[in-house]
């Protein structure tokens, strides 16, 4: 079973406009919502491909009571633990493009915080990869990750680490088994000037305590870059599509394919068809398996003998 | 005690931001929240002045409870009927202006009707003055509001309505004791071209079935027409602030003076007073009693004894 961890989780809320006009009065054609927060992003898609997945976090409040019935009815296995305050909600207005407005979110309690962390140790046990999404709410420790990286390491549990900031340069010690940071973010990481090349860079973040770094290089794929070599895997074709939650789709592969085993070169491959996948699916975020069946037959990778150029 | 009435509810939800730009992403800096629809602004602004005062209405779903829970946390005395589709929510985005996402509401079932009609039955007959404001939500017959003012009609309990296009005109021969609409309103109501005065308007409103018109004339106060005359009441001076609920307040003052069986020029006199206070409260649609009395005093009526041109 994958275990995901959304501390932040969210309401996502979409509204489909005509045309969004600064200071008028839009007529929402058509609301939307569902569970959000990466965690959960990933938990969805998981539970979509078939694969057992529990979704743990933090919820509270009105819209905390929302998004546990929202998971309820997508039929996801949710261990949330309950907070006092309201989890947030995101508005995104769609007119084509989206506007995002995104709430602050809770302050979490230390008690709270000790609450969350004796289930998450009781969830780890049934647990073979857990997956770690997003960022800290207010009130959390920023090695809140270590944390939890730590226990499942004691457990022995692979963990897979989707964060930034410092939320992330605090869990590199408790040494995540893969780390899944853009360009920005490793360089943010690191402390490098601009240019550097991403292998250079995913190989600081690697001597820092990450066990493997999957870099994102946009529409150019992902660079793998691990203790058993560093690949470069790059979709068919340019999809075109909402990039939206893709980058959730490829952790979803990522945690499935450290809990198979499999060898990074398949590995990588399944985790940007995924992703290639989600940027082609009509609605953001979900992943047709039939799809990413063909991405996965046309995804070229290629083993990195010299170092890349900055994406 | 005055009844409100608000069938289309909502929870009104603002967030500021910086400033809005078209197709970026906003962290909110600040989140508030309030039950909302122009019948609870009444009761809201009543209940704040002291006045006895209890709302109904319909309810539904998640964001139905949380405007039920807001309802409670302010003290509200509120007697809505549940519905099985979602309560609609407000969003707007205040960067300085305002800019408004108005969701399509529920879609109410012909039992629910049913079900707030007897409820309704009751409750009227613990009110003296009863208020129905605001749009009707879907589901509801256009004539919902004329069926409303029967029952009270019936009951010996006077009516003020605030609404406008079909739910207005349908309601106008079921006699409500005194209707609020501005300009544009009348216009559309009685078919006459622009240019035409609101006095000439408001007596057009009259002969189909309405016992009063007061009239907004805007920054200019109001234009009562009555059976006992008309009246035109203006605010002391041109308040600076928020007029998004100054003319709940202003219906408010109306519903207050009918009930006190006020002579008409002290009743529109404390229209414009609240109306002004609203406009001038730091908080949009709330009213501090020491400045509406202020601008009580300060008030000018004048009766009209010829046709006012349109404001």
């Amino acid at each position: 079973m994958i275990l995901t961890v959304t501390l932040n989780a969210a309401l996502d809320v979409t509204y489909r406009v005509d045309a969004l006009i600064p200071h008028a009065t839009h007529r929402v054609a058509e609301v939307s919502e569902r569970a959000g927060g990466k965690g959960l992003n990933v938990a969805r898609v998981l539970h979509g491909l078939g694969e057992p997945v529990r979704a743990t976090g933090l919820l509270g409040g009105d819209t905390g009571a929302r998004v546990r019935r929202l998971l309820g009815e997508a039929g996801l296995d949710e261990a949330f633990v309950p907070i006092g305050d309201e989890t947030r909600r995101t508005v995104a207005v769609v007119d084509g493009d989206a506007t995002g407005f995104w709430e602050p979110g809770p302050v979490v309690t230390p008690d709270e915080w000790d609450a969350f962390r004796v289930r998450y140790a009781g969830l780890v046990g049934d647990a073979t990869v857990v997956v770690l999404s997003g960022s800290l709410p207010r009130g959390l420790p920023a090695d809140a990750y270590a944390t939890l990286i730590a226990a499942a390491r004691r457990a022995g549990v692979r963990t897979v680490l989707d964060t930034s900031g410092a939320p992330l340069s605090a869990a590199l010690p408790a040494r995540p088994d893969v780390v899944k940071p853009n360009l920005h973010e490793l360089e943010e990481l690191v402390g490098a000037p601009a240019g550097r090349g991403l292998v250079h860079l995913a190989g600081q973040a690697r001597a820092l305590g990450a066990g493997a770094v999957v870099a994102s290089a946009g529409a150019d794929g992902l660079v793998g870059v691990t203790g058993d070599g560093a690949w470069q895997v790059r979709p068919p074709e340019r999809v075109a599509g909402n990039p939206t939650g893709a980058g959730d789709a490829s952790v979803a592969a990522l945690a499935r394919g450290l809990r198979d085993d499999s060898p990074w070169p398949e590995l990588l491959t399944d985790a940007v068809a995924l992703s290639a996948a989600a940027v082609a699916a009509p609605v953001a975020g979900t992943v047709d398996p039939a799809t990413a069946e063909r991405f996965r037959t046309s995804v070229t990778v290629t083993e990195i003998t010299e170092e890349l150029p900055a994406c």
